[in-house]
């Protein structure tokens, strides 16, 4: 059947995707959810028209999220997720066996009840006894924290509707008073080939708080141009000083102790923006 | 208006681009070309209804199809570029000062005549008097060569029309003869999250011929996937054994020396088709 | 959401329309069916991938296979509906109290399942008393009938998939036997533009069997060209020769009695399809 | 190649085709004009992103437009058109014989340009020694008319851009100034599925100003749900009781005298707008 969707990622480029079905449809308090099934990807989340995850390629994103600061801190016990209410980032977390609680903010109820329906491969582990989930405002949660975490991964959307604060120097400051001593955080920070005026200001209003701050990069097909960046930044720990002995065995499909160290390399015109 | 191209990178997968106007339409003998001029990318050169270059993103492919064998081999003087008639290679190759001559071998004339009149930033360098453009085939000419190059480059089109057997044992044993004995090969070999089982061949082919074989990988928005691999045989030289001071300045967008030994560490799903 | 469904109503031309999301979506043991909530037409009953019905346009086809033929004949009292499952042609017979019985025979019993869930407005009279549903195949039925019947209505999916042999002479020749003896039949019989040698054979087919043989027209814009043919076979009675006194009042949205008339009155290159 | 045009025809709903090649692309002084080659359609001719006319489907309109009221009004000598820079509307006025002088003014110049070069069979007759071309804003030369004309026919874009004022009713008047005393004038007037509110009150507001006015159609596969409206506002004579001796002989593909009288038939859902 001539069923598709297409995200236009940009005004003038998208791409396009043979759907089998849509599963669900529906306008939450915050964002408009679609989970459909597709041909190529599998089932895929899709918020405000923008493709969130899909259970074909999930695994990059969730596992450059957690496992880049989770092996660059040499033992993290308190973890924030902010965000990431399909549960793909903390089904990765709790690989981590030094994590005692892994906190999940999710602001829309709704993306947590339909990922545990629709990709339950993604978010099976929200039920963990060592998860805490709670539905509350991200922004607010930050607030009101206080030298909590060792880690804290901003899993948000794009820097439009309910995220659009996630995305500010405030929240940042936030995120470094929440953050113990010697904390880290990383926050997807979108695509150089289309938004690099947004890597650029975040890469710079990151450094300003955190004394390591830098950029690392994963491919993700159905993200804008396939080449996503995450944006870390850390009180003390340097992603490229990790001791080899840290690095143990877990079970990844994309993540390893070699790629890293390579993700951090960056494209010469994606280097430029952090200058 | 509302004219788009649309690319089936795979039967239920593709991308979609808005086109100002089609420059150029032809079926040549070999293959349908089009020159677009889209908005989001500029002109683009479409092959057999598949993306080829494109102004804004093409340095990607041309850069490090060109440069991690030529920084890899510790003196290149003669070049040859199987395919590439959009002169895009050549540029980057010129870079190397060391390079007395590079032979382009285009089987499809069309597409250096319309590359020229369409993408003069990337065939420019053509017409230089360091360049031997031959339109012909590239498997003969590989055929008829013996120990003749430092380093051969295979910017082909996907395994099928005209390039289908450019994916073929005997044309890397061909490659072999044909390069001097400390030569070194590049060729595209497409992407990993549509193509696996053509990676995982090639690799295995070139690696029964060549004592050195690597897949390293570079982000291309516009090739399926994004993630775009090449695989390099090579019969002494190991790319990521390149002394420091090998490393020259040339004026690039994204190689650098940094991201030339991270291009080599893969995802792990991508590593496994090494094994 | 950029969801949107796309016919290809010939290889090189189609419609698209914006989905809110597919409300069921089955290969039945006949076809492939969907359900579309679209956004210009409502509910959507999509067959093979081809356009059947639509909340917002399916007066049109129904109100025009039933009455033309029913005021046709003087007193019509057993009708036949081959397909329709959909149950919009029973709804228009119903609206003729002479009609003591219509039988509709249906092939596939999903269609009639899942309109009643999803286009009541449509489906609503198939269980009215004087209906008669049968899960069967048409042409079956047909050939084990006798002069049984005052008017049959053919409501099929175009010559592809289940009913193939609904364009058949031989079928004409049955449903000629069903009818009694001053009886008339109707099929649709797709659009000129893109199918004039199917409209030229069937017309010449049924002119073989019916002394009197007509072509009428309606613009229904869901379907190809949105010009539609439906093809007449009637034993005595001419629809252009009604008498004005047997037009009572009934409640439409397209069919009056001056387009009935009117809508024998081919365009140039239609009528030369009956010549 | 994966080239389509899409023209969304509503915001929810719209036609595809697959293009060829774009002949012509230009920003002109009025509006966009693209001229595309299309598989099914022949070349197309496309004006701010809609469909105007194409080689295949083009007889319609323009038969419908110029035979209706010229073979309404018994002795038409001199004809204006409004608009209509393509040609065709001209080709069909000359096929009376009666026609001394057709005068077509065509705001923009672009639009003649190029229909004589892609769209010869189309346009060949503007260069016929009877028809006098003006490049000139058509409400302004009605405005400067006083019972020049027999015949006026207004074939003009919809009622955005360079359009807008030949929709009001000022221009209605400004027509019935300029038509002779027994002169009759026909506008195409879009469709009733997504436009009835346009055909409601142009109906309406030609009504008030001529004595006799009426509604006809037209089935147009190109444009909007293929189902076509020209409003006819004449002093005295009615289209509809035109004697069948004033119907000669003329080549045509659409257009008989049946058709003239039976496009006057109207649905019911489109008769409910002229009441």
């Amino acid at each position: 059947m001539g069923l598709w969707f297409t995200e236009k990622q940009t005004k003038d480029f998208g791409i396009t995707a043979k759907i089998n079905k849509s599963l669900h449809s529906e306008q939450t308090d915050f964002q408009q959810l679609d989970m459909l099934e597709t041909e190529e990807w599998g089932n895929m989340l899709v918020l405000d028209g923008m493709v969130m995850t899909t259970k074909k390629d999930e695994f990059v994103y969730h596992e450059m999220v957690a496992h880049v600061p989770l092996f660059t801190h040499p033992n993290p016990k308190h973890v924030l997720v902010v965000g990431g209410g399909d549960g793909g980032v903390i089904r990765e977390v709790l690989k981590h066996k030094s994590v005692e609680k892994a906190t999940l903010v999710e602001i829309d109820g709704k993306v947590i009840e339909y990922s545990k329906k629709y990709l339950p491969e993604i978010a099976g582990e929200l039920d963990n006894p060592r998860v805490e989930v709670k539905v509350d405002d991200g922004f607010m949660h930050i607030a009101k924290s206080e030298k909590e975490y060792d880690v804290i991964m901003v899993d948000s959307t794009e820097p439009v509707g309910p995220a659009v604060n996630l995305f500010s120097k405030g929240f940042y400051s936030g995120i470094s008073k929440a953050l113990k001593d010697d904390g880290i955080f990383v926050a997807q920070t979108d695509n150089p080939w289309f938004k690099a005026d947004l890597i650029h200001q975040v890469y710079h209003d990151v450094k300003e708080i955190f004394p390591v701050t830098k950029l690392y990069t994963a491919n993700i097909p159905t993200y804008p141009s396939g080449l996503w960046t995450f944006t870390m930044g850390s009180k003390i720990h340097d992603p490229l000083k990790v001791k080899p002995e840290r690095f143990f065995d877990i079970n990844t499909k994309y993540y390893t102790p070699e790629l890293h160290q390579a993700s951090f390399a960056l494209p010469k015109f994606v280097k430029d923006l952090t200058e």
